[in-house]
């Protein structure tokens, strides 16, 4: 019952050609769609129809949609929503190709938050008999599927309390001031059992930081950096360990200077998830592990 | 809401020492307290007192644990476990040590399944503040947590109604006689993101097939190998690929005969997960995907 | 000087299309030519025209062929064989398509070994000029290149002398009947800094064990083994490790019953490498260390 | 016949006892012995006493010794070397501790450069006899033995003469001002069948740019980066992918400020390896594959 997974971003970029070249041949998305100015892309690993929506118009976050468990869910959280003092929008069967009836907002941080439980069942690339455990003729990183997005806020304790209070979210990993301190700096925030679903770093109002795509382990990174290189994309921090979540990562761009990640690892959580706290004189080392330290671009490249 | 996850699994064994070298030098778990002729166990990667209790007794499985994620769960559980036609017993606290007031049902299969929803908590080897990615001092292949088990069920059909009528759970692949029977003559079964919390084969009643602790990757599992030859641990199958789950595993015996797993790998799910189904002809291949075939002792080898 | 690498095995099949079906659409390797009925072939990072000729003719091997560091080293070698008391034969060159001129002599086993320092040279796939790491469009397992055979001998010891005393190749493992003999029971021979370049086990003679290709790491094995999988090719043994050479491998059969090898890791070894010495008692463990016993097809199972 | 392998390495360094911490406890290297102000070191899997030495004054390479396969080769090597015009000098039996008898001579660019037949031999962790594939009780990165060195010159292209003419060693890849010059800027040599056991780089003469130690893959690699973080070690660059070589890496730094270098993978090399060549504009990605580019502590910071 309620939030059962992130179900797509949607994402501005300045060149949709170059972008499809950066998703499909590079990232190894599928297409399932290109209409009205907008490409609807998918894993290989995804049922749903879309998991990620690339449009021209520069560059930055459109809109996070969550997808629910049980239609029934929606209405329940639009009372939540009301309750918790913002407003709600339904959304249109059909305003979003693919995607069935549901509800947005806009947080006080700007981001739009969309909730929905319907979407067109396009199917794995393995398909759901017998089948073998990857398809043949993957491309580029091969990236099976969508994991998490990490947003910046002038706000993050008041965006954790949207996530927690209204959506059921736990918090996994949080930054404080100090030990002891009940300030939250960022905060890393899950619905699955995997170690976030949706992040919030301090910053600007309504901005990217990154999204990221799983890949199966420490192996496929280091093929997805050598892909990388042959695809002439920006890295900007990677291969490496993440203090926070235990993952690894590496983060690049798309041709419009979204920060992509690609993800593995990381530990299994649950409710009582204990919850990690870093102490905000050890970001560098919650961030990137081995060298204990951010570089300037972290926090400061965000669309 | 429901279930959160297989808690603990309790085992009979035929000599305490030889199951505490095992377990604890071999396949690396803690003991967090040896009590009243039992052993309590964790994974290094959890908080809970235990997730693997044993005692003296022969061979096979005492019960499986499931941990709600509300007290209120409990009660509402009870009801529906009745409302299925089965006789609910109430656990008082300290009848499990560590472990606080829950409910248990027999399953017609003859297996004893508990609830609970509160275990005392001693965390952690890497803490909740600013922590390291894994432990020093890890032991044998230092397994960070159980993952999941499989039994046995003359009924398979009906343990798989019990676990998803009841508990709400949902079904991740199933073996049916043939393409598009609704025959359930094997399940997986999910609470969490995971391939599977809990599965059932063909088989005499009130048997387990095995338990299985997670390992992060595919060469976790070579060390592990390598640890079981060391410890002269006898390897049922295995490293080798499951079709079914996706995943990677070995099999292997503790000092009793009953069969433990490593495991790794496999998908995520959710409740909309389409369900895989495997075709009875096909099942040598859904099991061991490499080489295509079971072997006698995968279906006759039981506790 | 002296002996530079096992340069090319050649082989019978049964069916040159089967073969080629397997060689190269599963193994991965690349088709340089076919002609007068012979195809040959190579890894994607040789640089030589062929490492595997396959010709019609049912199973087994027809040569083995070393290369040489420079051309002086053939008649230097030509008088020691024959010093050995074997007979020298000169093979022209276009005797073997693509080779230059060179030797060969049958081994009292009955193994015939031709010794060449001349190839054409087709380059591997990633070039010479600013290369990439890997090239894009590997197909199936993506085998690099050969590493090693093994042989049976009814006298492995004289087999071995050969290869030591005649050949300049150095033990780097041995079985013996029981510590501090000095009975050669099977041999693993290096010229390379590898653990071996070819081996030698009690069997028939003339017999071929199996051939080997390098793969990268364990986990180029699981995907091996998959592809193994999607082929239907029969799986012999593995994945698992060696315990002899600490490589990790899987045994599998091509269309005509010629045992492969898919074999990864092992030490690095130079003229002084201290052998090491198995006891036959322990063979079980030398061979498959994760079972720590042989089954019967490892030792019967010959071509 | 001739030079061996790369047997050890001498460096200066500011402190014994921190040396020993990171070497040791770290590195993961086994002391053999502490003699007169000299700490001597090897990997678990190297039998000679010693391959890399460390000693109080500062940082920075005091020598490079390499191993010669016959005593018959020192006299012949230091027949060469005189022949190509420089002096050498007889090292007498424990002038060097452990080590027998042999020459060294001091190359133009200032590197002292031993070589030697003999060295006491202690043997490997795993032993002779019957042997696991790796020992208990590894520490930190658990590097199992040296791999190789790269050095500063004013004139790489003298140093790559000296030990390609009188040597014997090939080179794997060169670096060249563009396509089709002659001039070697750096050059990677190998006598192993590895892709390097020595290379140069332009700089300052007699400085030391690392050393390096193998691991077995990327894996360890990982692994290795976060032992660095637990030791507080300061990471230069990595993990991260070599163009040259093709190698996997993580540069860091002694605590006198020596880069050291855990290093896996990479090709195989022979005789007749076809020299990859570099142009200059393209030295970033042969360096750092993923990013395609050097940051500047690579060239300045040497010891």
């Amino acid at each position: 019952m309620g939030i059962s997974r992130l179900g797509f971003v949607q994402v501005r970029v300045t060149d949709l050609e170059e972008a499809k070249r950066h998703y499909i041949a590079a990232v190894g998305l599928e297409k399932t769609e290109e209409k009205d100015g907008k490409v609807y892309l998918k894993g290989w690993d995804e049922w749903d129809h879309h998991s990620v929506v690339v449009e021209e118009g520069g560059a930055g976050l459109v809109k996070m949609a969550f997808k629910v468990d049980q239609a029934e869910d929606l209405a329940e959280l639009e009372r939540r929503i009301e309750a918790h003092g913002l407003k709600v929008e339904r959304v249109h069967r059909h305003e979003d190709h693919a995607i069935g009836d549901g509800i947005k907002t806009t947080l006080p941080s700007g981001h739009v938050v969309q909730l929905y439980h319907e979407a067109e069942v396009v199917g794995t690339r393995t398909g759901q008999l017998n089948p073998d455990p990857w398809p043949d003729e993957l491309r580029g990183m091969g990236a099976p599927r969508l994991d998490h997005l990490l947003v910046s806020a002038e706000d993050p304790h008041e965006f954790t309390r949207f996530f927690t209070d209204v959506l059921d979210f736990k918090i996994s990993e949080k930054v404080v001031p100090e030990a002891g301190s009940d300030q939250i700096l960022a905060a890393w925030l899950f619905r699955t059992n995997t170690p976030h679903d949706v992040a919030v770093i301090p910053g600007p109002n309504g901005k990217l930081h990154h999204f990221a795509f799983y890949l199966d382990n420490w192996n496929e990174l280091l093929k997805a950096g050598d892909v990388m290189s042959k695809h002439r994309i920006p890295i900007d921090v990677g291969p490496t360990r993440h203090g926070i979540t235990r993952g690894q990562t590496i983060y690049f761009f798309d041709p419009a200077g979204n920060r992509n990640e690609v993800f593995s690892g990381g530990y299994i959580t649950y409710g009582d998830f204990p919850c990690i706290t870093w102490t905000a004189d050890q970001l560098g080392t919650g961030i990137f592990y081995h060298n204990r330290e951010l570089n300037e671009r972290f926090t400061s490249v965000l669309t």
